[in-house]
């Protein structure tokens, strides 16, 4: 079988490489789609190679079809067509509270271990949360960012009717304006890139376009003065954390999904204080965040076609990472990891 | 009757002024004593002219005697002794969702309107909270810091046998401190100056001085390996911002008790994201806080007196500004308000 190995230095290669036979409570997949995520792009980019130690097979926004079982799995069987949530939980430790996804020894596989940019993949069996017979393994492909984005307006606690503001509206940001949309949010999406905001306005959302107009001034129009009450820092830019303070109202609960490495970011602490606002760190999925993503994906009210920049074979993911470095405009490029 | 009059620039008069006739649902009092907050240092700083517009009387950690009830006024009656709650709120504005104590409209009394430091003092009837009678009068004067730190307490959904870290062992840190225990908490607390630790430490707390240990490797010792499950930053410092991130667990709450004006301050966004910290701004005080921080008061497990670093009469109230401003190992100073 064939396994896409990054290399480091932006390279990757095609490579021959055996399938690996599951262990206990393992199953062999045969991967179907897989997503390219920002980490993705980041990890291309060389800044985590400490912790991938290239070569590496990377990528973990996969859909599969169960190809092989090994001892003691029960809940899933061959054919079976699953997604993946790509968790490793390490040893209990007391700093963790029980809270494995995020745990201090938490492995995430796809940048930790081998990931899904190969015909064949060997994960533990509990990663596997069954597709139901009206989601495609294309859109399959989708449930990973998905979950990501149920998680994040969880942990926002947003409830019907409440104004809600997403700052960034690239694939993240896009799917949690979909999931504050299942939740009857009134949402609007901030964004900088003028074919993202057309296209996220093509799907019903409010559109600010923070570089050309006042975001306060318009999410005070929209919202007839009362602000938003849940905002989703998914920029990752300073602008971002300057606006979010700005924007949202008493008892407004801010939730940071962007990644904001590097140095640290100025923030409006007396805001806090003032309006008694709460900043709320989210990160990665729990297990009902994928059931919740998967009943979300499969109720069909997501464009996911629309989403799909490229759909690529395997053998030009070299091509495909290249062309998202250059197009700032794109939104989700699926390697089709069967097609070579 | 005298009131204590700030006219800007650091200075105070006590003058004769004439008390002021309780309106319908108002209530005068005569006030018993009046703590000093470090907001009136503040003000005796001069930074917030604009807002108290001087000359003004200011004052507002009162307890008081009901003397005159206005038309209408039926839950207090004359003699009755009483803990004030200084907030007039102000028209409703979608912003505040209900939220009142926090409200765009909320008039401080004692900032925006007169406040405590004189003989007879006017104030809204709803105001009042009767003290039992197992409260004196000179330790009511703390309900209102108390209900402050109840509060912050609340915002901090602290249950017992939490770890807590409380950074910045002032007035109002000491105060969480002494809720926290009744809650059951596993208290530690960070101060810089050794005579305040000391007094700390002499009530059973247990204390860090991070200017002479390692913060971060004593929380650790301390909770073995655990970290803060909530931390209260108090002190309004770089120090205590830079702090607060390093010491917090996994879904970790931070109440932000300190006003940071100023200058927006570095903070560390990611790790945030990475252990889905929360940072909750925690203002003032609801009714119930009022009413929590006088059963707690009353229960008597507060040493009150201990935290007393000096009791002056309304006419030495120049001198005890002054003397607040030397003292950084001071605690809290009452005003007699009813002794010239």
């Amino acid at each position: 079988m064939k396994a896409a190995f990054y290399n480091g230095n932006k390279k990757f290669s095609i490579v021959e490489n055996a399938p690996v036979p599951p262990g206990p409570n393992e199953v062999r997949l045969n991967v179907g789609y897989c997503g390219v995520c920002g980490t993705d792009i980041h990890i291309y980019h060389g800044v985590m190679d400490q912790r991938v130690r290239p070569p590496q097979i990377v990528g973990h926004e996969a859909s599969a079809v169960v190809a092989e079982l090994g001892n003691g799995v029960t809940h899933v069987k061959p054919g079976d067509r699953v997604a993946v949530r790509p968790l490793k939980f390490g040893a209990e430790h007391p700093f963790d509270k029980g809270y494995t996804h995020v745990g201090k020894n938490l492995q995430f596989i796809g940048i930790d271990s081998p990931g899904a940019f190969q015909n064949s993949w060997t994960v533990p069996a509990y990663t596997l949360h069954k597709l139901p017979d009206t989601l495609s393994l294309e859109f399959g492909a989708f449930v990973e960012p998905l979950a990501v984005a149920c998680h994040d307006v969880k942990i926002g606690r947003v409830k019907a009717r409440e104004n809600c503001l997403v700052i960034g509206g690239g694939p993240i940001g896009t799917l949690i304006a979909f999931v504050l949309k299942e939740k009857g949010a009134n949402v609007i999406v901030s964004e900088v890139n003028e074919s993202r905001l057309n296209m996220l306005k093509s799907f019903g959302f409010q559109v600010i376009n923070p570089v050309s107009e006042d975001l306060k001034k318009r999410v005070s129009d929209i919202t007839n003065e009362a602000m938003a009450d849940c905002v989703f820092e998914v920029s990752g830019s300073l602008a971002g954390v300057e606006a979010m303070t700005e924007v949202v109202n008493v008892r407004g609960r801010i939730v940071m999904v962007a990644i904001h490495g590097g140095e640290k970011k100025p923030v409006d602490l007396f805001k806090f204080f003032w309006s008694e606002i709460e900043l709320l760190g989210a990160r990665l999925y729990q297990e009902e965040d994928y059931e919740e993503a998967i009943k979300i994906a499969a109720a069909g009210n997501i464009p996911f076609d629309s989403l799909i920049t490229r759909v690529s074979p395997l053998a030009e993911i070299q091509s495909v990472f290249e062309e998202i470095d250059r197009n700032p405009a794109g939104m989700k490029y699926l390697i089709d990891c069967q097609r070579l």
